[in-house]
């Protein structure tokens, strides 16, 4: 092979962690990213203005059950436990999310006390599709109709701009309903917060003397032959040609800075399920870590249709149009695709990393002659 | 009996149950209240400035398994669902009080993850004094070294203005540790804030045609005569003289107004555990029921040995001289010694309630010819 083996498309996550185990396998690689700075969507910085460490592209909660991704990604920076929460704003009163007692007791008047009572509450309130074809009966099995409406129905037209009616069960289908007053948003083992922030991580990550980056640098064909492999990690529907768009939801973010201020609100993410509130949710980005600052600035997330993609669609079109692609990438020789972009498929941040090592050691890995 | 029957001095919780059971039995009750105004250290007001209801004399968090009680409060004034929560600011961070899981994770940078692990840890971590002797050695029972450090130590020699090892075992006794997640201060079946304030409570308990309420009216041995029964809800070394006085501990509150301003802080009470930090701790009473103003209201509190008395002050000395007060009282006819200072013991609202439940229906109902 030439001193560049692998071309990797996208210096986000996906692209770090594949770059990281194929130097430390002894390869070169060069990482094109065509934004101007590394870490893809889990990009952080401090704000000038406010001296608060900030996520351009929305807030990023680390979590997970797999030891292994948990130890690679604590080689590269110090991490701080952090059990995230989120608090949705309903009839004027804020209340746990997911739905735990504190939520039912709050926003439906009841006084449940254990876990036998929330699980009979809970068979009385919810109905029972058998078999749910979309993910409004999703919602009304796992919750009932009081809950969804409250909660649910609107914040998820206003997430997909589709009713949970046309959407597949899957959507609705991972909310957790928490018969205790457990009000972490996620039950992992591992949890926690980069100390120095995530851009720190990834840039750890490729500090390797085999890694090259080059940022705003976009994807051009004509340099594909130039490499052995390529990893391609952009959304896989602007690799090839001629087959319809994927559909992809974007946010936006409408920054507010407040001067001499404590908080905005008293939790770092607050959603907003009412049909009233025109965005998704807000969120604070000095309690992540007990910030200080004598200014505090927020984020008003409202999920449109067009910008950065962010998030598959999940309908059945959009299934069917992805296994078209998804049949090409398979015939593309030397082209890899990785990631939560280019497999069309929402990956939390340890499921990024987890299927980039799994695709190194199993797709990867063994296509390169060893290096000695 | 003369047209009345009953003296109540105190216009607080305990006075007010008493009031309101006596009258609803058909006597006719006084009740005198040196301060100007009604509901004892439960008294709340909308501030003028801010807007924002706050409690005079310190949050006040309703909290009981009791069903009669809970019916009881219910009868006078909405009450809304509030599980109430504690943070404690340790090493710069954040945690929840009582201790939990989260608790251990953020402050030792564990990864427990569940009931079975925690308790795993608490076994290891925690010493065995067989018989603890005081507080000091209840705390390390309970949460071990490093968290009694941490969290308890100082913050007791704050509140109390005596080291733990001075203080009986019953003052740490009550601190929880939770095996779990849940982040409640509280885990009795009822937990909730009165809609409409705590004043408007007590007010709906008096206001019966049987009772007359005199504000700004001290007590006064001379009037004792004119009535049949007298119930005095004061300290109870105030009633009787030729004995050392007890001690009480009392807060000092440093009220702050901030204007155009979200919250202060992430929750409604936050705990400063640390001796570099003044104050035990600060409360910003926007947080509860979620009000809303342009405002923010904080209570810096300190424990204090001058002031409106609080909390009695769990020695065994006092106890002793407790005894000596409790000794004329019961040889005192036709006076009744009911509350929280009168008693010389800390009560939660719930157990005042309770208390004064109990007494009438034992003590005072008996004594008194029935009505017809």
């Amino acid at each position: 092979m030439s001193s560049c083996d692998l071309l990797i498309v996208g210096a986000g996550l996906s692209g770090a962690t594949m770059a990281r185990l194929a130097a430390e396998d002894g390869l070169t690689i060069t990482v094109i990213e065509k934004r101007d700075h590394i870490a893809g969507n889990v990009y952080d910085e401090i704000d000038e203005l406010t001296g608060i460490r900030v996520s351009r592209y929305g807030a990023h909660l680390f979590h997970t059950n797999d030891e292994e991704v948990w130890r690679f990604v604590n080689r590269f920076g110090r991490w701080t436990h952090w059990a995230h929460k989120v608090l949705a704003e309903s009839d004027g009163r804020l209340v746990p999310v997911p739905v735990n007692i504190t939520t039912v007791n709050t926003l439906l008047n009841t006084t449940i006390t254990d876990e036998q009572e929330m699980k009979e509450w809970l068979v009385t309130e919810t109905t029972k599709h058998e078999l749910p074809c979309n993910s409004e009966e999703v919602a009304l099995n796992r919750v009932g109709p009081r809950l969804y409406s409250k909660l649910f129905k609107d914040y998820t037209i206003k997430q997909w701009a589709k009713a949970p009616s046309e959407l597949e069960p899957s959507v609705l289908e991972r909310i957790p309903v928490r018969a205790n007053f457990d009000e972490r948003y996620f039950s992992d083992r591992f949890q926690g917060l980069p100390t120095d922030g995530y851009t720190s991580i990834v840039r750890n990550m490729l500090d390797h003397p085999n890694i090259t980056v080059k940022l705003s640098t976009p994807w051009d064909p004509l340099i594909q032959p130039y490499w052995h492999e390529l990893i391609f990690t952009g959304p896989i529907d602007t690799y090839f040609s001629g087959l319809p768009p994927l559909e992809y939801r974007s946010i936006d973010f409408e920054w507010i800075r407040l001067a001499n201020s404590g908080f905005y609100q008293p939790n770092s993410v607050v959603n907003y399920p009412s049909p009233e509130t025109p965005y998704t949710r807000t969120v604070e980005y000095k309690h992540f870590l007990n910030q200080k600052s004598n200014w505090t600035i927020i984020a008003k997330e409202r999920t449109t249709d067009t910008g950065e993609p962010y998030y598959p669609v999940p309908t059945r079109e959009n299934r069917e149009i992805y296994a078209k692609y998804r049949e090409k990438a398979e015939k593309a020789d030397g082209v890899h695709f990785v990631g939560r972009l280019a497999s069309y498929k929402y990956f939390n941040m340890d499921q990024a990393i987890r299927n980039a090592m799994d695709y190194y050691a199993t797709s990867l890995r063994s296509r390169i002659p060893t290096h000695t």
